[in-house]
This record gives C-alpha cells, sequence and structure tokens, in this order.
C-alpha cells in the first residue's frame, strides 16, 4: 500500500498535546489531482483506526471522474496519521536522542493532535483553503476536530462517529487493549518488530470484527456453517483469518496508541458545553449514519448534525453495521454528492492549476 | 454460593452425546419446597453460562411467597450443569481411571448433554412431572431442549435466546475463547488450579460484559468519567473488576466447554427442520425478550415464539440488554406470573406434600 506514498521529513517541530516535542517529524501522504494557483481546490480524507494515506484503496467508490474525489477537478489529500505504522511518525519511529525505536516512549497521541499533525503537512504543501474534509469513524472524528480548529475547512464529511468516543465504546477499546497485553510477547511493550505480540493484537482484531458488523450480516454470510472437514463454524475461520490477517500488517503499539486516541475523542474537552463549541461550527457539514451501526448507533450522529451549526443528516442504510462507510460505495457516493453539489466551491479554471 | 447445595454421586451413568461415559457422576444441585405426594410439583430453573444451583442469588425477585417460585407451593430445584466449575462433574472432577482431573479429557458438553445429565438427577429424585422449566441464555436453551426432550415438561418459560446460536453469537464466543488460550498460563489446558489463566479469562469476560449491556446502559452508568486520580475512564476500571471478579471465581477450562456449549445450540441438529421441531412443542411456552439484548436480539425470540406449536411473545423493556433477565425482576415476575397464572398447575393439597 504504499504505491504514490511520499514520505517527507517535515522542517517544523511537532508538538503533542501532552508536550512532547518531533523536532523533524517523518509524515506519509498520497494526493490525487493538481493544485489550482489558489491552493484551495482541497479534498482531505482522514483515516480511520487500520487505514493509511493510499485512501483510493479503502475508499475506492468515492474517487474517479466526476465522483466527490474527481482528481480532474481537485486536489485530494489523505495523510497518515501519527502513530500508526503507515509512514509518519510511530512507535517504530527512532528517536534521534537514542538512536532507537519510540516504542513505549512514544507519547500518547489526541484526535486533535492528528488535526495538528496534519495541519503541519498542509502548511508545508501551502494549502490556503479545504474545501472539504471527511472521513468515518476515527477519521470522522479528526474531520470533526478540523472543523473546530481550521478556518481553512470550508465543508465537511461526518460519517459513522459521535461528539465525543461513548464509554461503551472506551470499554471495547479497553477489552482489546487487554487481550494485546496479555500476550506474552508484549514483553511490555519491548518487542521485537519480528516476533510481536500477534495473537493479542489477532484476539482484539477479533472483537473489532465483531462489533463493526451486525447480527444479521454474520448470519447471512456464516448461519451455523461448519468448515468442510471440519468441527470449526466457519464464523470461527473467518474470525481466525481477519484477526492473522491484521497481526500481519498491523502493530500493537499503534494499536494501543491509534484505540486510546479515539477514546480521547470529545470535542468539549478543555474548551466549552457541547452546545458551545459544536454550535459554533458555522460550515455545511454533512452528518452520515448507518442504520446499522451498533457501535456509533445513528443516534450518536443525529445528535451532532443537531448541535452543529449549520448540518444535515443522511443515512445509509446498510446490513454491514459500523463498516457501511468502507463497503456502501453507491449509497456514499450518491448522499456527499449530493452535498457538495450544493456548496459554492471554487469553481475550476484548468489554467490555474499547477502542480506542486 | 454452596449454601444448601446438595453434592450427590448419582449411580446412573451419564454418557455425553459425543459417546464419554461418567459412571458416577457427581451432581450439585439446589432445591426449595417440598415435592407433593404424586412429585409432579416441580419447577426447574436451568442457570446460565457462569451461573451454578443457588438460583435464589441470581435470581432472587421470581422466589417468595406468592411469587412464581414460591416454595409453599412448589418443589423448586436448579441442577449445576456439567462442565461448570461449581459442583456437578466438571473438568477438575477427578476422572477414576488416572485418579487425575479431566482437564483436557473432559469432553465436549452440548446443551442436551446438558438436559439429559438433568434429567439424571431429576429421575434420581423420582420427578414424575414438571410443571414450569425457566431459564435466560444458556437457561433457556437447556429449558428449550427440554420442552423437546421430556414428557414430563408441562410448561416453559424461555428467555433472552433462541432457536439455535446464531453466528455472530458464536464469533463472540470463539474471540473470547482466542483471548483465553492466548494467556501463556492457560498452558494448552495443562495449568495448575492455582494458576490458571486468570488474564485471558478477564479479558474474555471484559468482552462479554460489553455484550451484555448497552451503549445506553454504558454511558449513563459511567460516560467519560475518569477515576479519581487516574487518566483511566470509570468504564475501564469497572471492566478490569469485572473480568478480575469472573477469574477470581470461574475456570478456564469451564469457559470453554459451556461456551462451546452454548454454540452448539440448534434444535433441529440432527432432528428435521426448526418448523417441524419447535412446531411438535405443544405444551404452553412463554418466550421473553428483552427489547435492547444487543446478543440475542429480539426477533429471535419472536421467531421461536411463532415456530413453537403454542407459544406466546412478551418483551421486558429495559436499558440493561441481554443482563435485563438477571435484573428487571419487576417486569420478569409480573410476566411471568400472568402466564402461570393460566396454566393449570396441581392444585397444591398440603396434606399431600411430602419431603423428599
Amino acid at each position: 500500500m504504499n504505491k504514490g506514498i511520499t514520505l517527507e521529513i517535515l522542517d517544523t517541530p511537532f508538538i503533542t498535546e501532552s508536550g512532547f516535542i518531533f523536532e523533524k517529524p517523518e509524515a506519509a501522504y498520497k494526493t490525487w489531482g493538481k493544485l489550482n494557483r489558489e491552493r484551495n481546490n482541497v479534498i482531505l480524507i482522514c483515516h480511520a483506526l487500520t487505514g493509511h494515506a493510499a485512501a483510493d484503496e479503502w475508499f475506492p467508490g468515492i474517487f474517479g471522474k466526476g465522483n466527490v474525489c474527481d482528481p480532474e477537478k481537485h486536489f485530494i489529500i489523505c495523510i497518515n496519521v501519527p502513530g500508526s505504522p503507515y509512514g509518519s511518525i510511530g512507535p517504530w519511529s527512532i528517536n534521534p536522542s537514542t538512536g532507537k525505536s519510540y516504542l513505549n516512549q512514544f507519547p500518547d497521541i489526541t484526535v486533535r493532535d492528528m488535526v495538528r499533525f496534519q495541519q503541519l503537512v498542509l502548511d508545508h504543501l501551502g494549502i490556503e483553503g479545504v474545501e472539504l474534509v471527511m472521513g468515518g469513524s476515527l477519521g470522522g472524528m479528526q474531520a470533526l476536530e478540523f472543523c473546530i480548529m481550521d478556518s481553512r475547512v470550508k465543508s465537511a464529511v461526518l460519517m459513522a462517529m459521535g461528539k465525543a468516543h461513548s464509554a461503551w465504546a472506551i470499554g471495547i477499546s479497553h477489552a482489546q487493549r487487554r487481550a494485546i497485553t496479555n500476550d506474552p510477547k508484549w514483553k511490555n511493550g519491548s518487542y521485537s518488530r519480528e516476533n510481536g505480540p500477534a495473537d493479542g493484537l489477532a484476539a482484539a482484531r477479533m472483537m473489532a470484527m465483531i462489533t463493526y458488523r451486525t447480527p444479521e450480516n454474520y448470519e447471512t454470510k456464516f448461519s451455523r456453517k461448519l468448515q468442510a472437514d471440519s468441527d470449526q463454524f466457519q464464523v470461527e475461520s473467518y474470525l481466525n483469518y481477519q484477526g492473522d490477517k491484521l497481526a500481519g500488517r498491523f502493530d500493537a503499539h499503534s494499536y494501543l496508541i491509534l484505540t486510546k486516541a479515539m477514546d480521547s475523542h470529545d470535542v468539549s474537552r478543555g474548551r466549552d458545553s457541547f452546545e458551545e463549541v459544536l454550535g459554533n461550527v458555522k460550515i455545511p457539514v454533512l452528518v452520515l449514519g448507518v442504520d446499522s451501526d451498533l457501535l456509533y448507533p445513528v443516534h450518536e450522529q443525529k445528535e451532532l448534525a443537531k448541535l452543529l451549526g449549520n448540518a444535515e443528516y443522511s443515512e445509509v442504510i446498510s446490513p454491514y453495521g459500523h463498516d457501511a462507510f468502507l463497503i456502501e460505495f453507491g449509497q456514499l457516493q450518491t448522499i456527499i454528492q449530493a452535498f457538495t453539489d450544493k456548496q459554492k466551491y471554487i469553481p475550476i479554471n484548468h489554467d490555474t492549476i499547477k502542480s506542486i
């Protein structure tokens, strides 16, 4: 998934909310299309927990000519968040003061830190305006904080999350973290990259996969069918596969850091009331819920739309639960396109477009 | 919780569906009230996954004078299921052929095995008729199989389960088992009783606790409150406590055996279609759902009521999700009482009551 990813060392320090300083942070991002002369025909896509900057891989149905993310009209960018294993500074990055990977020394990252990190990249590229920021789940949390923290943002699409991480969602994160830190290969965070707590990470992913879908979806897909020549249910085999697959592509430190970042999500933290903070967001926002989302039920999105200063709510109808924002591209493209068509985005003058 | 529990060695062998023979199985059970001369004023309560024979402890609101389980009218019995750590034959029982605990040699147990084991106890006590069998979750699965397998049963109350364990529920069980077997102290099942995989069992319980309740309930109880003098959310501390508490009172082997038994639940297995099997149950059955149950959603109970030959459906309204059947005693007592009042139970003649 590194195809077309730009890796860059930023020359501006990144300082986390907790005060940790990365003097020259690495940033991984991917772009599509060209920046116009005014440097404001920008769509920013924020990725979710185990995602990465190659948004065209996990958000394909929104990309392409005539779609929301049309590279002929827009400069589209997706920036890997700090703490992730996919290129931006993370627990395996080298700490210049020790010459070794940060691991347990890597600081807590909040959703606001993720926004501030991405702002450094936007600044670095000289972005003057963001027509649209969008994301689902952890990506939606970032997009919401962007609405609050960055006046360059002109509109937003927030999917499958709420104004703050709920107690239930925190509980789910916590149980998953426990499954990871229970793994003897966790070694209190000092594992080698080749021999990490894969079993713990797999168990955590299996738990997550259950909350990402719905009983109906599992029933349709697996019912009580057994694996051939085995007394194992197909659903067990599927979860093993999904767990091991994530363990093969992700990292336990990152999983802890990023789930804690999700738990930190609370737009009222250290600010005013939710009503104040969200009411002051006056840009047009589309809040999208999935009717079958168990992890972030639609009442959270409805509440968000109600509290935001200028938001509308729409619902994806799907049997896929929380995962629908990575699956139901037909509906997403139609609903988001209808929203963006109403916005007064910069008319594209191809003469003014230049490469960055 | 051993107060008033009878421990008895049965002189009839218990043979599991898989063909494993326990020559002289131990059985733990608790009774309340007196058996009448006809030995048929019986209420049988079936316990759930981590439950035990002391039903008055976990089902208190149904017990007592004038309530469904009135010991002045009924002979009430609850029998600990095989595989459990609470007194009946289980993985820590001594295998007479080796002189050691069964552990990994303990056979798979199905819900039907649980019924057949309880039938041995009922036979041993000379029970001629069961006015009412009832249970929730795994207890409900047993009660349903009792309706199919035992002509002594005259009516049933089935709570918070369905005609078969769903793919989603199996997936949840599976992820929990993985959390247990990942624990290095699991030692492939050969751990000592004093030093078992407590961390894995705790992680499994934490996952289960999430599915037993609802987002709304967690939000009301914890919201985003932190522990005093800590950056840990209260919900994290709560789940740690619940996980460790279960690890202190339960056993990893039993958790694997009994969750697999739940996964085995499928009344059509090796029989006719669901329509045939359930349609042939002609005794009056009350099927009870909880409106907020995520683990066994109400459509499963509605379907069960529809398929059964003579059933009615009623719903408990509760924010507590699946756990409501262990909490909402006010509603349960009222709804179940209304059902039992309609049944033509044996008129109690105190002259005919005798002790067993």
